[in-house]
């Protein structure tokens, strides 16, 4: 497995990400079913820590798991006005099944406010059933033009929450709870990957939305990857699928409904943050195996001399870490340490004839690639000098991914600095112009307005294209 | 909420299953997407515990997990001559997408044998590749005529394993590990349903297999459900999807493959096996809330007195059980009670101002209604009392299983005991007829074939329907 199969981010970072993505065997497109991959086991594993741990937050906030059915009557699609218009285009049809033509197709979702709006506008009676706070976790699918494994994939994988209140005020209170104690904090605290809080413009916002709210991490290419969304859907649904309740004056009141997602595409922007010229980097709170061990030897006299060791090493991480312990006889060392290396394995421990002798390991990070990260270590307190690592390695990646965004960051005035700024990275600029402008400034661009950060400085500036004063700044940048 | 809203067993069964599905609020017909259902939070609860469980033990037999798509090229479910026979009458197809008509349909996957074997045929070159042990949780699609929650739905949750093996004997080790280490073990163990392991005649084997074993339950009304099955695939998908891979010798060869599935029909399973006519009964480690604590108060002065009692036993429970504690002011305490012995919670705790004085609580058991499962016991001990009695639960519900088994279960030597023994439950009869017989006794009794049990007597004995001599018994019961 020569090194030049990963191309490098310098020379093509398209491509680099193709080649992580194939070498680091984590999917491949299914080809023969148009704009699909197949989620192989490394990525899978990936994606089941994920799933684990916003599950976890997602309960943790009051929520409950249920599961709505994938196929959704064509015509709910059409009943929200902006939801048919952002949907209707890229839907999949059921038309036959059976054996027999249906009277009505179905769509596959490609998102589930409808059905569920449905439902709920059965549940929902009274105020004492409210707020209705549910979660699935579904495949969906959207018949996506230009795909790119787990980016943008026709079929993804994901969470959707849905849940309905009697104010406005709770249904905002609700968006935002999940945008920081679901969404911000598990990007940020386990993917180890920084992102900006903030509201999407009009143009931007969810379809059927009343307001859209976002995290936005930045790639190591400088462009912006939108991690996730938390939809206050207003009464447009409600509205759209009946759905009411009495009140506590037994006045019939339509519902305040939200919605929120993150899907298989956090997976891309795990990889597109950490990772390097040699391979994936994986965060140990999201690798599957956190530890490789690789026994040394050169014959069956030193294989006996090492393997106890070995042994005995490993026997103490059960069930402190997630490990594997390499000893395939007919590769070689190197080979093998090529190969964790490129699929992110975050600690390599090697253990040879020498070290059984001096009662050390060889212990290799992956984050600090080469002799730098190499260093001999006593096998005494080995455990727990490797948890200490997993934490100063999960937090040092977040501190580098963070530094990188702040140094491909910038305050523009004008135009012109925006224009330049958009090919470094984000750009930060006053912003006071209609859903006009904004198009235009997409199509003279190829940037978008990612959001507008939920901090601002309240300080009072010039519309970088419209002239207009404002004390509004957004966040510009071209995006996945 | 009174009694009556659960028709009783003996009055009429399949009612008495659909309503507490119901009023257990575990899942409620989609009627707007036809034969799904609403998989509601109560019952996905429960899934989500099974597959857990499940899972782990799939990861214990050395499988990973992997995803592939939902869509399947028509063309590939007509590749294995069994397989488009079992399955293309009953596909939902995709023919629109993007606002096209497609050149191919798609079908949504009733089963993904025919995908997973073309990408098998790319991954698999050498010995060195094999096995391939993977497994996939995903949501599959066979457009059903008569269904019911939970048994037999158009769309449902499961998992499928996929594996491809070097030779035949391999294969056959790997379906019988799933049948016993996998599925026997989990539906006995966790669910405490007791299986009879066997295998399918031929005119029951999945379609395009070599040789389907199976688990099969008995129900109260001791029909047979088919809880889980795990195929040897033989090397005829092997065939039709050209898996093949070079040997140690040099020569290509075709693998052979297995597959195996369980489903959230085994959710169905679990109700009609243990519940009674007061509702949902659950063995604890399936339960998604083991204990319920219900204060008892009539006033302010009572409630401040029990409240700290309360807080104190429930601060011992955190993260050693599933509870909840139900304080809601607006509702009597018998509603409660009847409610949570609806949903099937294992154990129900009181805590009156009398027990506080007392030091004692209240201690319900659902799995033995009324007076005589009730007892009051001391606060000291309580959470280990109560671990105990999930353990001695769990296994008395697995006991008393097995006990209506054994009580509707006989061995007959004639075709008239055969018919009258089918009307009680599991009838054993040897077994000499062909596929044709198979039918012919089918079409007479409503009966089928459930499965030649592994273990078998080695008597030899007079075949119920054709006369002949054999060593081989079957077990016939009518089914879900």
């Amino acid at each position: 497995m020569p090194k030049e199969v990963i191309t490098t981010r310098a020379k093509d970072y398209n491509q680099w990400y193709l080649d992580i993505v194939r070498e680091a065997d984590m999917a491949e497109m299914a080809e023969v079913v148009r704009g699909c991959i197949v989620f192989k086991a490394n990525g899978y594993a990936i994606w089941e820590l994920m799933q684990r741990q916003l599950d976890d937050r997602i309960k943790a906030t009051g929520h409950q798991n249920i599961y709505f059915p994938l196929l959704i009557p064509k015509s709910f699609i059409m009943k929200e006005a902006e939801h048919v218009e952002g949907f209707a285009p890229e839907v999949a049809e059921v038309t036959r099944a059976g054996g027999e033509d249906l009277a009505e197709p179905y769509v596959i979702r490609p998102t589930s406010e409808t059905i569920i709006g449905h439902f709920y506008s059965k549940w929902i009676r009274s105020y004492r059933d409210l707020p209705l706070l549910y979660n699935q976790w579904a495949n969906v699918m959207r018949w996506e033009m230009r795909t790119r494994p787990f980016l943008r994939t026709s079929e993804f994988i994901w969470q959707e929450g849905h849940t309905a209140h009697a104010t406005e005020a709770e249904a905002e209170a609700e968006t935002l709870k999940i945008l920081h104690e679901v969404y911000a904090d598990f990007v940020e605290k386990v993917m180890a990957v920084p992102v900006i809080r903030g509201l999407k413009t009009e143009k931007e916002k969810f379809p059927g939305a009343l307001r859209s709210y976002c995290i936005e991490a930045m790639m190591q290419d400088g462009r912006a990857l939108q991690a996730g969304t938390s939809h206050n859907l207003g009464q447009n649904f409600a509205k759209a699928f009946d759905i009411t309740f009495t009140d506590q004056n037994n006045t019939v009141q339509h519902c305040w409904t939200t919605s929120w997602g993150v899907s298989t595409r956090l997976i891309g922007a795990l990889i597109m943050t950490h990772s390097d010229d040699e391979g994936l980097v994986l965060p140990p709170m999201l690798a599957p195996i956190q530890a490789v061990l690789v026994p040394i030897y050169k014959n069956d006299e030193e294989r006996s001399k090492v393997m106890p060791v070995v042994e005995r090493i490993s026997a103490d991480w059960k069930g402190k870490l997630r490990f594997k312990i390499d000893d395939r006889d007919n590769l070689s060392p190197g080979y093998k340490f090529n190969e964790w290396e490129m699929k992110g394995v975050p600690l390599r421990i090697e253990v040879g004839p020498k070290d059984v002798d001096k009662g050390s390991v060889a212990l290799a990070r992956r984050d600090i690639p080469g002799r730098e990260g190499k260093s001999f270590v006593s096998q005494e307190g080995l455990t727990e000098r490797m948890l200490g690592l997993f934490d100063e390695i999960q937090s040092g990646l977040y501190e580098r991914a963070l530094k990188f965004r702040a140094e491909h960051t910038a305050d523009v005035s004008t135009y012109d600095e925006l224009k330049q700024q958009i090919e470094r990275g984000f750009a930060r600029a006053y912003w006071a112009g209609s859903t006009e402008d904004e198009k235009r400034l997409q199509e003279e661009t190829r940037a978008t307005i990612r959001c507008i950060p939920l901090e601002q400085s309240g300080v009072v500036g010039t519309c970088v294209y419209t002239g207009k004063e404002t004390g509004r700044q957004a966040i510009f940048a071209r995006a996945y």
